[in-house]
Order: structure tokens, then C-alpha cells, then sequence
């Protein structure tokens, strides 16, 4: 069996690994090869965690296995981070474990991927002003993962706390863009793609207030509950997830699908416009819409593609199970 | 993180360990303080195997995890078992991974020591007459653990493949007990308790073969579909499983719940009599009968119980991760 402990993730996988990994299991899934699992999702009545699996199998990778982890609230104050995840890999052919990987950083990555692997098939080719909704830990990474997609000249950035924009300005200054801080309004009108990445219950953005044209990446919410953007933007766009199950329960089209606005044969999986079985966005004036819920395929995917990437630099810790 | 081998565990936990951890997680069950995740299980189209979880999480003893792996009937020709399974523990309190502990064995030994608790509890303190139905690979296990239980002086068995029977004779010969193949009807009137371990899709042992008094435990029965013994016979039993939900849906109980001779409320959790607020059997002449479907909550305790013992032995392989 072999390990990649979490500090050597760092060193393995950049975020070309990662979105060549997102990307390429998100066809997976829209071709019928890989499929997740349900998802099991447990608040455990203890240190207020909520703990569960995302898990499934890609037979044309033969990647199998899950990843295990979840939320603990008190772990910052311990000098830990909040979320926790590893990930366990299988040996497809034998049911034997092959591998135990950290899988905090992997997340962050493949998360980041996903809403870069909208952005390359979603948004306009001419695409210049990155808005960005939401400042946490993962906003930069997704940041990042955006700026190698399209050649944007701006990042225009809205936050609940806007004392937390410096660290976007910051983000934006290392990846050479100006940065301004503005209303929805603003974002709205001007970005041509907008990344929401926050753990909100509202809708934020409203569709009055956004453009024709924008590419809108929803990555916040993958939760009953929660809400990044007002249903009216949800029914007027043209809508792209990462599995339609997950997205119409628990992703951002949940409120448009609950409604009835919106029914799950509307949802179009990436996938299917990564292996150019759907045309994808058809026009320069429509709204293109990724809600991007976080599947557990993905995680296998990154988690896959550092083992691999571990055995060849040496760093993988073999162990005789 | 601590990884135990699959190799150490035979050096590190036997009988006596795993069925005071069973009975120990089967009391928590039964008190509220422990339960288990819905059970994942995935023909995944690739080896014909199937694959999944069975998890939970423990509060009395801090428990938590996940018990992964499944079925590859090709596994006999490449020289491994195949049944496989690892065990995955985390730390509660945190959410990070905290050991790796190989699963085969232990599943070995927890489901022979979920029979034991059963014949501890239910049987009757003078039965002298062992009865075992099946051959197989577990029936060994299931052997060894029930006959510490009650002072025996015969075992009987069947098999539906009488030639198979040799391996119930040898493990009888080991622990000091004359053997006796015999058929059903002798085995029903004759044995105080009786245990099936197979893999039986039709009813094995029926209702009017069985005397009073007599104590069965149905441990081969995890699947929608399987049947080790009549409806007639489980009507008229005093029903006891390690967890109500399994089984009605998936255990020996699934058939007679589906024709509503059973109900759900007919069927007592084995924990409510180790914590005795159930009185369990109240006569000489009932016939009770144990459903043990398998939990998750039983391997994380055996997993916990080794990965204790293999520290305090020095066998416990420690990664930086």
C-alpha cells in the first residue's frame, strides 16, 4: 500500500495535473465510464462534525475508492484546518487497498479544476474581467485555476466581509492583475465571468443585475440550503454541472428545480461538452451557468494522478499491507 | 497515522478480544450511544465485483470510520481472498485519518463473535448439543467462538455440499467435541443451538424440524435476497439482530417482514439485552433467534481493539501523514 502523506501533495501536483485530472473524469462521467456513488453526509452529535464520503469508480481511469473527511469547527483553534479529508484508493481488479492519500490540498485543487474546466468551455474565447464572490481560503485557488484559462486584464472582486478583499487584491497583484473592490452591480456589468465561491444561504447575485455574455461558476454551494445566485439568474442561463443528480439536490439549481423553473433535463453535464457531444455555449449574449457541487470522481482523479506523479519522484511511502 | 497489516492481526487480537468488543459497540447500538451510516454497496461493472462501505461512529468510545472493500470472485485464481476489506478509523475529535488496519481477519472474527454474544445471551445455559449448517470458510470461526460459550459435548453438521463437511469435522476434532453429519430433521430436533453460515438463497431449515428451547443464529443472510431459514420458523422465534434496519431489509428477517408476519417492533435489538433492559429468553421452550446482518460498528471496534493492542506490542507501523 502506498501513502502520500498531505505535506508532500504540495510538491506532486500543480493545478496543470489537476485540471488535466478534473477534466478529463468529468468526460468520464458524461461518456457513462464513471459514476459517484451516493454521498454520505453525517452530523455525528460530536465536537459538532459533520463527516462523510464521496466516493465512485471510473472504469476508464479503473480508479476506485472514496474520500473520507469532513468539517470539524473546532480545529482551527488546535492549529488545524476545519476541513479534513483523505482519500482511499482501490485496486479495481482485486478489492486490495493501494493507497492513502491527504487529501486537503487535493481538494482544494480539484475544486479550483472544475470551475477552470467551465471557463475553458464555457466562456466567451474574448473573456477580460475575472469578478470574483468570495474571499475565504479557496477563493485564491480558484483565482488561480481561472487566470490560465482566459487572458483577463482585471479581477474585480465583492465579499460579505470586505474587510477580507486584500486577500484577492493580493492574489490578483502575484498573478500581475489590477485589482478593484466593487458592488454587485458593478461585477455584475462588468466581469465576464463571475467564480462564487462562499458558504452562503442567500442568493447574491441577482439577475438583473448580470450582463449578456457572462460565464458564471457557482462553486459554493453543495448543500441543501445553501445559495450563491437568485433563481431568475439559474432560469435564464444556460446551465452545466458536474452531475445533474447532485446539482438539481444539493447544488445551486436546487432552489430552480424545487421551484419547478427549472426540471433536471435543462442541467447539461461539462462533461458532455468536454467530449463535444453538446455544442456547449451557442452564443455570445447567453448567460452560461457551472454549478459545480464537488464529486467524489474528482477526487480519485487528483488523488490518482499524485500517486502516480509520488512513485515517480520517490516520495511515495511504500508499506507492506 | 498507524497502519496495522493484514499479517499482524492473527498475532494481535483473538476470540476473546473481538467479542468483548462486539458486545461492547451492540450495548452502545442498543443504548443510543452508537450507530451506523446507511451501507453503501456498488456492482461496479468491472471484475464483477462488488464493492462498498459499512460505517458509523461510536460516541461511548470515540469510534469512527469505515470498513471499505467488497467481493472479487476473481481474486481464488490469482492466490488472494475474495472477500476483501480494510478498515479506515479516524479520530473524532478532528476528522484526520488516524489508522489503517487490514480488514479480512477481523471480519472473520467480529461476525463469529456477534453468534457468541448471541448464544451468550439467548441460548440455554445447559444446551450441550452444537448444530452447524454450513461448511464454508467462516463456519470454522463461527465454531471456535460458539463453543466457548456453552459447555458442549457434540457438534452436528450439514452442508448442501456433504463433502465439505470434513472441515466442520476437523475444527470439532480440535477443540476436543465428537462430530456427527446428520440431516436436517435430526439437526432441528437434536442440536440446543444451532448456527447457519452460508450463502443460501432459499430457506434451509424449516419450522417443523426445529424443537423448543432451541437458540439459531442466522449469520448468513446480509443481502436482499438470501434466506438461510423457513418464514414460519422466524414467526414463531423470539427475534433478536445487532440492528433493526438491516434485518428487515437485508437480514434473515427481510422475508417474513415483507410478508407481514413479522414487524419491525417484533424485533429486539441484541444490545437491549446485554444492557438488560430487555430479559431476552424468558423460557425453556422458546425458541429465539439471532438475525446478525453485520454493522460497520463492529469493525470499527475490532479495528480499534488491534490497533490498541498493536501499539502496546510494538507492531504498529507509524507514518508521518
Amino acid at each position: 500500500m502506498i501513502i502520500v502523506p498531505e505535506k508532500e501533495i504540495a510538491g506532486l501536483l500543480g493545478r496543470a495535473e489537476a485540471f488535466e485530472a478534473v477534466e478529463n473524469v468529468f468526460a468520464a462521467m458524461a461518456s457513462g465510464q464513471a459514476y459517484n456513488f451516493p454521498v454520505i453526509r453525517e452530523a455525528i452529535g460530536h465536537a459538532d462534525a459533520l463527516y462523510g464520503f464521496k466516493s465512485g469508480f471510473d472504469r476508464s481511469s479503473l480508479a476506485l475508492g472514496l474520500k473520507s473527511g469532513g468539517y470539524w469547527p473546532g480545529n482551527a483553534e488546535k492549529g488545524l484546518t476545519n476541513h479534513q479529508s483523505t482519500v482511499f484508493l482501490f485496486d479495481a481488479d482485486t478489492g486490495r487497498a493501494r493507497a492513502v492519500v491527504g487529501g486537503n490540498l487535493l481538494t482544494a485543487l480539484r475544486t479550483a479544476a472544475a470551475s477552470a474546466v467551465s471557463i475553458k468551455h464555457l466562456a466567451r474565447k474574448d473573456a477580460k474581467v475575472l469578478g470574483m464572490i468570495g474571499a475565504g481560503h479557496q477563493s485564491t485557488f480558484q483565482m488561480r485555476a481561472a487566470a490560465e484559462q482566459r487572458d483577463f486584464d482585471k479581477v474585480l472582486g465583492w465579499n460579505f466581509h470586505p474587510e477580507m478583499l486584500s486577500r484577492l487584491e493580493e492574489t490578483a497583484g502575484e498573478l500581475g492583475l489590477p485589482f478593484e473592490s466593487v458592488d454587485l452591480d458593478r461585477m455584475g456589468a462588468e466581469a465576464d465571468v463571475i467564480i462564487s465561491i462562499t458558504s452562503s444561504f442567500d442568493p447574491i447575485l441577482m439577475a438583473h443585475q448580470v450582463g449578456p455574455g457572462t460565464h458564471i461558476a457557482c462553486m459554493g454551494t453543495d448543500t441543501k440550503g445553501k445559495q450563491e445566485v437568485d433563481v431568475e439568474l439559474v432560469a435564464g442561463a444556460t446551465l452545466f454541472t458536474d452531475e445533474v443528480a447532485q446539482s438539481a439536490t444539493i447544488g445551486e439549481c436546487q432552489h430552480a428545480v424545487a421551484k419547478g423553473i427549472v426540471s433536471r433535463d435543462n442541467i447539461i453535464e461539462i462533461g458532455a461538452v468536454i467530449n463535444a457531444t453538446h455544442p456547449g455555449r451557442t452564443s455570445e449574449s447567453e448567460i452560461t451557468l457551472f454549478d459545480g457541487t464537488g464529486v467524489g470522481l474528482q477526487d480519485l482523479a487528483v488523488a490518482s494522478a499524485a500517486v502516480e506523479l509520488a512513485i515517480r519522484k520517490g516520495v511515495a511511502i511504500e508499506v507492506d499491507f
